[in-house]
């Protein structure tokens, strides 16, 4: 035995965020072996190219076969199908874990899959940038950043806490919560930003051809943040919203509401109310800065 | 005579562009007299304390006297009230000119004061950070950067080409269009942006006590630009919403009614519908790439 936190490690998808675990495993020292798994035969090769890991196996039940942590980088809108494929192929006492963003649909369609004796550690590191693919993953990309891991009632402890080591080890700090908690977080804080930045590209795009091309020379930086925001990877982020719908229209409807307020008061001149929701607004980034999360 | 492009420039607000285009005309050459007044007796202290100008007068009307460029740098909301007072002191073949974000509200509010041997050309530089203030100002502030001018039809061609020479001066890029136009792209480039920033930030601030310190404590990526965004100046942010309302609340409707859409398709499981509008914003984005604005 050696005295890595994994004999095997597998991660299946090698994207922005399982190629920025692989990298990190790798220079952590963090399991003997990693294999790596996609359903893209391309990003499966480029994976190769890079060398961000040991074994590279497209056939997921394979790939998951021997392995004592499995890791799912997929999009969550198709960890159903994929639970499905490895859970015959899981060996007892595996560690089975996630990184979507959405963790009450993780557990729906992960969870009645799981053999009694894999243990299942649903997690959800919050980091990322604006790129995808085997080629944008970081080895510090989760450098203090959260993990939340949203484990059922009776998980295993000691796979828990094995999980909590993986993603220490890689540079997070890591909090336990509930699934359903955690969803309604995500969706104010990640969730409905990215579909705002969406939609206003959008708006923009609508505008008369001579507007538009306006719009792009022109683009103040306010713009600019919001396009940052909503180049990030169009598959990922469907998944995401249907997976989280409830908690993300509810927090839309609050939005809504505000956002309808503000422009009532831009129209009958009411700048207390401008003012004092701007004001809120800064006292929230100062918060911010004061705990270091900007 | 100097050879320098104005004998005696006149800035009136020295926050974050006042304070920027004084550093640059230093750096520059642009004037041989930098003239600085703001309505603040702190910010003009703080402006005299880092030496942006060689002149600091508190009276608006006796820091234009014998100017021949002044520009209004200040909020637009206090424009009407400026230009009333300094029209009177304001030197034949004098140029004034401004930096602010809202052009129709400022030809509409400054236009009737300008006297006939003043040559009155509105700017508006599309530049900026989150800061406010004389500290915040950067003399490279505008480089790479479009500054718009809407000049009246009819204004002196050279007082608007010595503008533009300002602002190329200080390594902007300019262009001219029309001041109805200029509120229309503004509106969806940077102040509804800005709108909605303000709007997201309050709406977390509005959830419940514990779930509002995990917003703070896990705030993603998409959450840590909004605040970004929304950390800007309260003041100067009330009164471009309130002086650009008629576009701000049209494109305000077009982006609620997308929103609605997306949010619709969201409910409804519109996979195709939120995949192509995510892939139409990645475009935009990979346009602003190609024209260098992001």
């Amino acid at each position: 035995m050696s005295d890595k936190l994994f004999h095997r490690l597998t991660l299946i998808g090698i994207g922005l965020i399982g190629s920025s675990i692989a990298r990190g495993a790798r220079l952590h020292g963090i399991a003997q072996t990693i294999v790596i798994s996609d359903a893209s035969p391309k990003a499966l090769t480029r994976a190769e190219e890079l060398a961000l890991g040991d074994v590279y196996e497209p056939n997921p039940a394979a790939a998951v076969t021997g392995a004592d942590c499995v890791i799912l980088c997929a999009p969550v809108g198709s960890f159903a199908i994929l639970a499905e494929q490895i859970a015959p192929a899981l060996a007892p006492g595996a560690i089975l874990s996630d990184v979507g963003s959405t963790k009450q649909s993780v557990i729906r369609d992960v969870g009645p899959f799981v053999p009694a004796f894999v243990h299942f550690v649903p997690g959800h590191p919050i980091a990322g940038t604006e790129f995808s693919g085997p080629d944008a993953g970081l080895a510090d990309l989760f450098q203090g950043r959260w993990c939340l891991l949203t484990p059922p009632p009776g998980t295993d402890e000691d796979s828990v806490k094995k999980i909590e080591t993986l993603w220490q080890t890689l540079g997070a700090l890591t909090a336990k919560m509930d699934a359903a908690h955690h969803d309604r977080v995500t969706a104010i804080v990640s969730h409905l930003p990215h579909l705002i930045a969406f939609t206003i590209c959008g708006t923009a795009d609508d505008l008369a051809d001579e507007t538009r091309q306006e719009v792009l020379q022109f683009a103040a930086s306010g713009f600019r943040d919001f396009t940052r925001i909503a180049a990030s990877d169009p598959v990922m982020w469907r998944d995401i919203f249907t997976n989280n719908k409830d908690a993300l229209l509810e927090m839309f409807s609050r939005f809504s509401e505000d956002a309808q307020a503000m422009a009532r008061a831009v129209r009958w001149g009411d700048t207390d109310y401008i003012e004092d929701k701007i004001n809120r607004s800064r006292k929230i980034r100062q918060s911010l800065i004061d705990i270091k999360q900007a």
